[in-house]
């Protein structure tokens, strides 16, 4: 592959597959929601998101340097989060818009 | 899967996959870099970035809602440009820290 359409198009797929794992993840983070609803315990855990950023860290093999992988997990963990708690407060539809 | 441990297991895994992607798509922008610097192109390309996250909005089927999405595609667009720049200036080496 060596021109820049060829790239781009790449990238699509790659978005693709991003997309759904983003939403795969935070169906996750809902259904944890849900449990810690059920067991009274706390929406917002710090050790399991040191725990996650530790994770990444190791598993990353660049070019993104360790710092962009922390960024980027930072978002993803706050969005996660946000849709947890909602979860939490018993909300369970979600829109698109 | 009904219990916490089974659900931030199936996110550690998510997770292994997003790092995957996320610098396979950050190793086609450090190519498109290259490419844009060979062909004399500028860095900045407002109108790839819209239809990325055009695309990217249209794929989404939730729970993540469609601004959580641009948001999170405008971070990680935002670091892909960090090292396509990096690319176009002649850098070539990336370091994990």
């Amino acid at each position: 592959m060596t021109d820049l359409a060829g790239w781009r198009k790449r990238i699509d797929e790659i978005d693709q597959q991003l997309v759904r794992l983003l939403n795969e993840r935070s169906q996750c983070a809902v259904e944890i929601g849900h449990m810690k609803k059920v067991n009274n315990l706390p929406a917002w855990q710090p050790d399991r998101e040191a725990e996650i950023l530790r994770n990444v860290v190791k598993a990353n093999e660049g070019p993104l340097d360790n710092a962009a992988i922390r960024r980027l997990f930072e978002r993803i963990i706050d969005e996660a989060r946000s849709l947890e708690r909602h979860s939490m407060e018993g909300g369970s539809s979600f829109r698109k818009e």
